[in-house]
């Protein structure tokens, strides 16, 4: 006898419920936007995903087969489809089995979670959105600074502070007052032509789309630098935009009281962007 | 259709593979010694895991179900186990389902993992045990110190930093250089008949064996300080030890190339711990 495992006192899959993601939140994973029943950003998205796996050590899971998986289950969500949309996540967990954190003879799973596109993603490029200062803080920890690993507590504890469905996102400061990223995106704000996002050598998401804007921008010829970012930067900040691979940008309205237009620059870089994800 | 989720391929059930413990670290747990086919210090392990849970806002699970469930899966186990003792993890996730951060009506979920019980954990608290210091270091944030979540990353990978199994246990610093815990275990030093563990309001996590301890040694009317503990604090103590749940204490004889006894006072405080314990 090895291990038991219940759920709601059902018992359950061991393998399923030793996973050291559940256990441990010990795994890394990707969020990938499904248009025309093809994975956009595919190539960058399953690199960060293996670049991020090898930081922290969780050995490789053979490229090929998670592929040919996410190739299958999406022939399968899409019979049944309405819509040829959706979202896909990817988690790679370091193993099942075993107790405690030392995890000997790792055997890494994965995970691929399909959800449907939500329909309010497309509008709020063009309308633009509001945020919020989140009162929960970012931790600062160079070693699992832009990692996209599982623990994810302060984010989900940021995001549960409003409920006012007119809000799209929250920004998160670290413990220095930086502001480095929104609890699901990043962000960018644009002062006189330039457009600056912060750097995150101790914490946030090295997000895909984030480097695909800041390609983008160094294909425009803009001027675009990787920065601290404080909350007096945003406030007298002429522009702001958010990004990630689901919404791609979205324009900010209002943060903090204060009004902000969508510039030229921000719908220049939004065609740019579309023409280099879809080709 | 709502959700689909594939495990290494397979379709398999949709609730438990959008766990939020599994997808973002998104919950509570408590690690538990089953003595004779008995729970121990069972109320205030489930003292400890509502009040981590009630801190980042999980919604109240009924205590009686799941110490009824407990009852149950420990009966279950026993039924075809060699062993009277064994060991008991309860966690507590947020909810299952639903994609992203944000969590409206949480419907939280709870696990019980049972484990065999390891043989090498009563010769240790005779013998003692040798310590490392990590590289690793633990992030520094208020909102989450002292709480037993999910998100155990720095943990498993402070305890991937050796394989040499003659070292038992790493200790870690924080982001300042204060030293805070072990990957699994608080510490506590000894000098001059003083007792020091660390405080814990910036990181670590407030174990229930902890508050034994330091209630042990009150009742012995021993001195104990709660307070920052430097590495240099540690090197010049006359003693270490280390506690836990499952170990409840183990004398420390090596640290970082020092060696230490394993002083009266710490043999006084395990006798008086397992009366507390075993009553």
């Amino acid at each position: 006898m090895r291990q038991k495992s219940f759920r709601n006192g059902q018992n359950i899959d061991v393998h399923a419920a030793t996973d050291r993601s559940l256990l441990y939140g010990d795994g890394v994973f990707t969020t990938i936007a499904i248009n025309n029943q093809k994975p956009l950003l595919l190539d960058e998205h399953i690199n960060r995903l293996y670049r991020d796996a090898k930081k922290i050590a969780i050995p490789s899971v053979s490229k090929d087969i998670i592929l040919k998986r996410l190739t299958d289950a999406l022939e399968q969500w899409f019979e049944s489809s309405s819509s040829d949309n959706a979202i896909a996540r990817i988690t790679i967990s370091r193993s099942s089995g075993g107790r405690g954190y030392q995890c000997l003879d790792a055997e890494p799973v994965y995970w691929i979670n399909l959800s449907p596109w939500p329909t309010h993603i497309e509008p709020l490029r063009e309308e633009g959105v509001s945020l919020r200062m989140c009162s929960q803080l970012l931790s600062n920890n160079p070693s699992l600074a832009g990692i996209k690993h599982c623990n994810r507590l302060e984010q989900v504890l940021a995001r549960d502070e409003w409920r006012d469905e007119t809000i799209h996102e929250g920004l998160m400061a670290d413990m220095d007052g930086n502001i480095i990223e929104g609890t699901m995106s990043n962000f960018f704000i644009v002062k006189e032509g330039v457009i600056s996002t912060p750097e995150l050598s101790h914490s946030g998401v090295d997000g895909i789309m984030r480097n695909t804007v800041i390609n983008a921008a160094k294909l425009q010829n803009l001027d675009i630098k990787i920065r601290t970012i404080s909350k007096s930067d945003i406030l007298s900040a002429d522009a702001i935009f958010i990004s990630n691979s689901i919404i791609e940008i979205w324009p900010v309205n209002r943060f903090d009281g204060n009004q902000y237009s969508k510039l030229a620059i921000i719908t220049d870089l939004q065609s740019k962007l579309r023409s280099m994800i879809h080709g």
